[in-house]
């Protein structure tokens, strides 16, 4: 059951992003865990303002370069990416020309079919969307060429075992640039050893991932996502800098202090 | 399933609550927002390094004198609560000769039936514990003489609409002084307003709870049963004090800044 929130409660966005994930979970989408996790991040999103923070800007502004720079970019999404944000994945990677590969730390077949069947029914729903202002394709033909991977897993991640392991060639399997948001620790590491680009999206920036990625954007998904959306059409000739991630996520607990101190 | 976590990991206890959690919930203990509200606890108390801080210790004191002068002290405790600190909440009852009530925000007789069946079998482990040590009664009497109220609200919280202002005459109706963890913001405000003293137990220190409460302790709830019960027993004629708890939030935040900057 949807409760409508009126447009006045100043927490709204918040509320409606928590009702997602607890309809998902009741439909099945969610591993065990994946509430708690979200809870996790609200408190963060909390200490943030719940808004995009001026260090968070400069991480979607590097993450847009590199993965506009990138030759085989994907998007790796899990339940709670795709319950909070999976419209704006799809059409962030309508822009990019990129795959979206469903994979899951707890991967079990019912989930990951759930979750592809989710983002085709989303699809339909972004084919019938205006495009993104500045947007100088044909927006159905690009929405229509984003391929939904991750229904059969054909490769594995080194490092890792078991289930939390596979993924496809053709999404994470061959890319050079991965934008995971959520992500876990033990995963983000694998997949940066093998010399991957790894842009994690994650609201705690003390959170192993955040602290393994190459670009860490500490902000909430679907912000996230809206954010490089409008870097790659505003400025889509960005070349990546030298990016120092650890000063990226100083400046991440700088802003949180902030918060405290207000 | 309950998975064994090895003792050397050093976030042991966060993840075994979190256990317990997941487990309630697919029993149908716990609301749906639940466990997002524990995962909200966890990414605080992971701020406040995961230890009764400086701060909460002072909050405890505090709290145990009051308790311990009031005429009729009660515990009101939530799904959460039962599942975290169930066992610790029966203890401290037994120490201080009071009443727990199950009263939950999102009422149903089902969930209020199933807390109060788990509480009654975490009676007859209690019984069968040692007692607290410095505990100058009888045990099994005391822990015996633990009413567990809930089942047949007939008394109402005056400002507050619908379930939520349920609650029981012989238990929050009749207390002067009201010790209730991870409360919500209007329940607290309405115990407030009717002149009683409510002790929360919240790890959010910007909550509307956490703001509202006569004294707030910051800390975990098991934890927190564990403080209060030992200063009880440690310190029985201590007395309450002019008690500044704006001051203690203030002092809360700045344990969380601490963290940060670490």
């Amino acid at each position: 059951m949807m409760v409508e929130i009126p447009d006045s409660h100043p927490r709204k966005k918040s509320l409606e992003s928590r009702q997602k994930i607890v309809e998902g979970s009741s439909k099945g989408l969610l591993a065990d865990s994946a509430m708690i996790a979200h809870g996790r991040g609200e408190a963060f999103d909390y200490l943030l303002g719940e808004r995009t923070t001026k260090s968070a800007r400069e991480a979607i502004r590097e993450s847009a370069a590199r993965l506009n720079n990138a030759s085989s970019p994907v998007i790796s999404v899990n339940g709670n990416t795709v319950l909070l944000a999976g419209k704006k994945a799809l059409r962030l990677a309508a822009v990019l020309g990129c795959p979206i590969e469903v994979n899951l730390y707890y991967r079990t077949p019912e989930r990951i079919a759930g979750l592809l069947a989710l983002l085709e029914e989303h699809k339909t729903v972004v084919l019938g969307e205006s495009e993104p202002e500045g947007f100088e394709g044909n927006w159905s033909d690009s929405v229509g060429a984003v391929s939904l991977l991750g229904s059969s897993p054909d490769f594995r991640i080194e490092g890792l075992e078991g289930p939390r392991s596979h993924c496809m060639e053709e999404g994470i399997g061959s890319a050079d640039s991965i934008l995971v948001p959520l992500e876990d620790g033990d995963r983000c590491e694998a997949l940066v050893s093998l010399g991957k680009e790894v842009i994690v999206i994650d609201l705690n920036p003390l959170s192993r991932s955040a602290k393994m990625a190459t670009v860490t954007i500490v902000d909430e998904v679907s912000r996230a996502f809206e954010g490089i959306l409008s870097e790659l059409i505003g400025n889509p000739n960005e070349a990546p800098t030298e990016w120092n991630n650890d000063s990226a996520l100083r400046s991440a607990l700088g802003e949180i202090d902030e918060f405290l101190n207000k």
